[in-house]
């Protein structure tokens, strides 16, 4: 499977002020297109931080490399020069880059969501790229993302406003990633067993592990005073070549756990997701 | 002021199944004791990427670094040892650990949430600690957290239930570091500004930034559709030694900004947080 790494860069994430949805969105997005997602890292708006976050990242020679936030006309904005500084490819202004930012206060000003049509210096900035990068088109921003290939690796560059991010990653990075990598089908199944203690299911989860190795298997504690009636949530996932496949393993697996804890006393039932919160 | 990093860790955080809180909740803790943190991992549960961001975070030197999940029972909660092969203290049963397991145990048993003491092997894990190190009672769940010292830095290890983690960082956490390093103060407030573009205050925050340079200012935009009436959200923060010293930094690069801005024709109002979401 491609596998790939995650950079959310910006202040705001690691001052308590905003709580992160970009990584939560890009891993999911990310394992759903069959890309084994290897590590994340959050960034202050630092250009020798970001280096040295990126430079960590890139070592371990992943496909892929999502970074996001930092794109926008402020002066705090930094993310495209430390990634240019970063990685040796200078800052210009980009010919295409310059008109997507055109064509979105065109529009926005013909939708009636501004009055003018801003600065010059802030539209410039947003149009600066690091030198080889690739715009993509930002459907509700003004800030363009942006490709750019490093080595083996495929760097994108996505705004930190979540809504832009998803805008982006539709419309231009998941069809590039469909077209690079050989896409996988990634299967998530869960279960409930009703036990409050998670070292009751140790053993068995361990057992079915070592019988079914290409099944992920995970149990999601809780808090004793909370557990009660819900019990404990195990979730089992697969990426396999073809969905199919990778849900016959997910469910022989989750097969054999069920048999093993119901012999052991345990109800079991299956479960649909609940993904915000253990 | 004091240095802080973080690491979390868990394959659920990677691949879309749950949505990060602890590093929030951390950083927002942190942030609010005086502490700057400057950078945040999240790596799968895998004792070689453990090892690899632990030491990319050590690198910096920082006072603390706080470590969350990983500390359970199942075979795939492997933080301890993957920390302790990292820094070279051996693994070993730590008696006092053993006393806050049966304890915890005996409570629950007590107050009807288990029924029976569960697997001796599962408690076992629970209490074996890299040498050295104090475990830290866990007033919520049977997994005590985890204080080592390693060099000059203060390394905590909780658990990843985000309830079972905090009660940890209330009871032991927060009175430790408080004892260990000169507090400081956190203010943070911010104002709306009636504006859809976040170019348009670009340049009145670079110069107000110029001006308070003990002062973050960071302006949140929104993606163009739903900006409408709400307008833009910008946040000033400060740390100082007191509070009152950092009330009237921020306060100070407020209202120059707000004059700035009111000037060049765009409203402004104060605002409370809403911090989920740009």
């Amino acid at each position: 499977m491609p596998d790939c790494c995650l950079l959310a860069i910006g202040n705001e994430l690691l001052n308590g002020e905003i709580r992160d949805l970009n990584l939560y969105t890009l891993s999911r997005r990310l394992t759903h297109l069959g890309f084994t997602v290897t590590g994340a890292m959050i960034s202050p708006d630092l250009p020798t931080s970001i280096a040295e976050a990126l430079h960590f990242l890139l070592a371990q020679s992943p496909d892929v490399v999502v970074c996001c936030g930092g794109l926008g006309p402020t002066e705090d904005d930094l993310t495209l020069r430390a990634i240019a500084e970063a990685l040796g490819h200078p800052l210009e202004l980009n010919a295409a880059a310059v008109q997507m930012v055109k064509r979105q206060y065109d529009q926005l000003l013909d939708q009636g969501y501004l009055q003018h049509r801003g600065p010059e210096v802030a539209r410039v900035k947003m149009a600066t790229l690091p030198r080889g990068a690739k715009p993509l088109p930002n459907p509700i921003g003004t800030a363009p993302g942006v490709e750019l290939v490093h080595g083996d690796t495929l760097i994108y560059i996505l705004p930190g406003v979540p809504a832009e991010l998803e805008a982006i990653f539709n419309v231009a990075v998941e069809p590039q990633l469909h077209r690079r990598f050989r896409s996988a089908a990634f299967v998530e199944k869960a279960i409930r067993v009703h036990v409050n203690d998670e070292a009751d299911v140790a053993e068995p989860l361990r057992e079915v592990s070592r019988s079914h190795p290409g099944v992920y298997l995970k149990s999601l504690a809780r808090p004793f005073p909370t557990a009660g009636p819900k019990g404990l949530r195990i979730i089992a996932t697969a990426q396999a070549a073809d969905e199919r496949e990778a849900e016959v393993a997910v469910a022989a697996a989750l097969g054999d756990l069920c048999d093993i804890l119901e012999d052991a006393g345990f109800r079991t039932c299956t479960q649909q997701g609940e993904n915000d919160a253990t």
